[in-house]
């Protein structure tokens, strides 16, 4: 791995998932792989877990952190060629890229969608920017479309957690107040396809995911149906792929409860709205594996974070 | 001690106060104790003398430290159970504390009262789930009604610069333009009970502290009178408790001057209005030990840190 | 050197400068100076560059670092002394320095200038009274007039990239749309003064900088004259000195050009504005020396920081 902006980045996914469970079991196992080296965290959107769990895993591999807050501590960037700098951005992201890239070995980005101009958010400009013009690997925190690090984890928890070979796994969609990104569920999906999964989807009509992303995905509009049977209900809400952006829906038949989980585990990236995305009695229970799998997020960029180290 | 959420948490007070003693002779005595362990320093309000000291001790002992401010890197959290959480809170405190324990080994909190709702304040709720939710000790960085670690390293002060055994000791009400806490002079009146020392407290008229901490410890409304004798002069302002998190008076008469402070020792938890809590010559002059009790802030968080660790 | 504030506490220049070329070819080599000793980073405006490279130098040579973005983490400080603090200013700088000084070895402080009390702002106020009133030695992070760190930056730069014993430097002014200091051009033309480089300064009418700054250095109003035989070329924008803080124009004709440019290497502190300060062409060319100059902001700060812990 050269880089780990998505999913594609991951050479041999099995052997970095057990590469996770092996940093779990022992974390300071290589704790000088990254002595004097540096990873810069640039955040350009808050964080709370993807911050602590990379900054923890950073430490546990000997590695140096600086943290930049972007719009509270630095300034806006430019990421057009060719535009006249004469507005608001005060700095190219060909500088930034380049002079962040002076002071760190490893550079991590975490930046939201607009989820105004789908076509602008699904290039990925940002992330791809900095990918092109830093001289040192890219590590994706969270971009427009894409969470890798949150997949990774998922897929580890999945692997611990699994009692069949082949698990039943749906992933359902969820209401939520707010517009949110469609980055976890497009990650999601891609992980179960590479992992070969039993992957079924749910949602509301209109909330189909990208196509490409989706592929032969079994998708029902009927929630109750797609859930039968299920080992792992992966619950997330996101706005319209389609209607870009857009809350069509708030339908609170759609909230997972515990009648509809059956015998499955529960999960959910966190943070997570109570009684309206899933109700209490589920993250209460102990089908809910919504704490591993933010432990499992130290595990999963700590496996990253090692394997670029190690290139 | 398994936690450091106020005063009652201390086993033996006398020890703690020798340990800070012990660690401000000897800072790096113990800097193998805390290593490849994890302090998270969570700030939902601004901090300089405990984001810097708390910081310092932890990094002293050999501790990680990851510091959040929550407000501006995080997100607002509910704190009621079984809340429909559709408005603007994303993140439950149940899901938060849990996570944050997976990254770290103690937890700080810092979180200012609302100084609206005095039953909601004096309930400590944000400390209480943290304390409650978390796997991990919990350290008071300031909280809505307390200050311990601010009172631990007042005790250190006194211990050091008393040249009585039973010093006279003064805590009066100074005034200031803006509504404040009660947490600093509350946490200040039980570590004076907690040692026995021989303590005054004296404020205008509507100034009266919760008569659970004030208990049987004598009051005066004359601040001449009160002062009469002090060994240490304490001085500090403070909303009103009785008309909940009022200013009832901006009394200039309240400053602390030379002449007032007669022989006695200067003590303040900084910030301070220079000419309205205090004139000048009081801080300006030898008798003023506010610069030292900012110094033995780091040895009252390593005192407390030590604590935890080895417990 | 007992502190870095400005050029002034330079004691030798020559050996500054070989000593930060020393550190760019063993960042390593003294990785225990620093050890078990603090620096303060306090940042009262937004940072990049400075906030990651001297970051870096410290953790190269064994140091703590703890950063403080001040209008965010703490509070607005008073400078004036016999103030009477009843508005909005929470400390007085002598506390603030004083207690700062409990917690780190090295004090390193960012703070623009308002541009519109130019007396004020030339008196360096809050750098001269945390200077003042701290215990510890004080750095330069750029401060209302001056950034020192840049400038030193500057010179490792030309000393590296120089084909002639005494290269010809032109420091141009260029367009920009908004107000900007005059910190960095003011230390470009004290430092270029202290190497008895071959300085040409060339800017519009009515943007001199202040004459106890440019003493006899050639000054041009024409650009094209300037520049005819530059090995060095130099550009940045800054805002009236007379007309204090004033844009008086953005002329584009002054953006730098790839034909103005010549043979000459191109150098800029960053943030540039693309194609309003200088064209792509030239940031894009193998003659712009940018990011080599912020590459030399950490040996910059790795020397004066070294200096500093050997003093």
């Amino acid at each position: 791995m050269n880089t780990y902006t998505d999913l594609e980045d991951i050479n041999d996914l099995q052997a970095l998932i057990q590469e996770g469970r092996n940093q779990k079991k022992a974390p300071l196992a290589q704790k000088n792989l990254g002595q004097h080296k540096t990873l810069a965290m640039l955040f350009f959107n808050s964080s709370l877990r993807t911050r602590l769990s990379t900054q923890k895993a950073a430490r546990n591999l000997g590695m140096e952190v600086m943290v930049i807050n972007f719009n509270q501590d630095g300034w806006q960037l430019e990421f057009e060629d060719g535009t006249v700098m004469n507005a608001d951005k005060a700095e190219h992201i060909k500088e930034a890229a380049a002079v962040i890239s002076q002071y760190a070995d490893l550079i991590g980005l975490r930046a939201f969608p607009s989820l105004k101009d789908r076509e602008k958010d699904y290039s990925e400009i940002l992330l791809k920017s900095f990918a092109k013009y830093a001289t040192v690997p890219v590590i994706n925190m969270e971009s427009a479309t894409a969470h890798p690090l949150q997949a990774l984890a998922d897929a580890i928890t999945i692997e611990e957690q699994k009692n069949t070979p082949n698990p039943k796994v749906v992933l359902t969609w969820a209401p939520h107040p707010k517009a949110l990104p469609q980055a976890v569920p497009n990650s999601f999906v891609k992980m179960m396809k590479l992992m070969g999964a039993d992957l079924t989807i749910t949602h509301p009509h209109g909330y189909d995911l990208a196509p490409e992303i989706v592929g032969n995905v079994p998708v029902f509009h009927n929630q109750e149906e797609a859930l039968k049977g299920a080992d792992f209900v992966y619950a997330k809400n996101w706005s319209s792929y389609q209607d870009y952006g857009q809350v069509l829906s708030q339908d609170e038949n759609w909230m997972v409860t515990m009648e509809k989980l059956g015998k499955a585990k529960f999960m959910h990236c966190l943070p997570v709205r109570r009684n309206v995305v899933v109700e209490d009695a589920v993250l209460d229970s102990t089908q809910s594996l919504v704490i591993e799998q933010a432990n499992n997020r130290t595990w999963a960029a700590q496996a990253v974070l090692k394997e670029l180290l190690t290139k």
